[in-house]
């Protein structure tokens, strides 16, 4: 499979696209809007990871506020490495300084995850 | 984008692939076997559908029995009308009589689906 990363397209085989990462998102009503605007304008940080090759935000059609954030890898490794990288905390400071601002208006969380690792079985 | 679709490569542009399909699948773990057969062998009838561009089938690393088979289409219409065709009988044949057979001995169902479509927000 093909996919497009820095500017070009690299060809993936199935062995090399053996990790995926999901998270499961529920938004409030409110937090919507914001949360797919911080997505369409991502800092595309985690784009230069070694071992990252695509990802994508899914919207659920029947029920508002929900999403699926999916991250394609070569192996979990390179995910770990991701997850403790300046990009990581790059990649996500605005949606976590808007977390921490509705925890110090005590004003309820507007987005939870629940975070699900996965093998590729088959194409 | 690139996809791989009836032995040849095709560019997939963020608009064409709009519509995105997800089985939520839960196997017993005496089914889980057969689950990934299926699937590893699967009869591609869906493959030659107008609209379908590619799919794949991802197990939960940390729970027995969990995958998620999920399937991408340039849109609503080209994943209904896979749905009500004979490929889709075709395609499903071998795990609907695996169903039926479970039913037939008075046995519990292998495999339950809970299924969910979404919508492609950004890469």
């Amino acid at each position: 499979m093909f996919f497009y990363k820095q500017n070009r397209y690299i060809y993936i085989t199935f062995s090399d696209a053996n990790f995926v990462a999901v998270n499961f998102i529920t938004c409030l009503e409110s937090y919507q809007e914001r949360f797919e605007e911080l997505f369409k304008t991502r800092a595309h940080a985690i784009d230069t990871l070694p071992g990252f090759l695509t990802m994508h935000v899914i919207r659920q059609n029947d029920e508002e506020g929900k999403y699926m954030v999916v991250s394609y890898w070569e192996n979990e490794e390179s995910f770990k490495a991701w997850m403790t990288s300046p990009e990581f905390l790059e990649g996500h400071k605005r949606g976590f300084a808007d977390m921490a601002a509705a925890r110090e208006k005590g004003e309820p969380v507007p987005m939870k995850s629940e975070f699900k690792t996965y093998s590729i079985l088959t194409h």
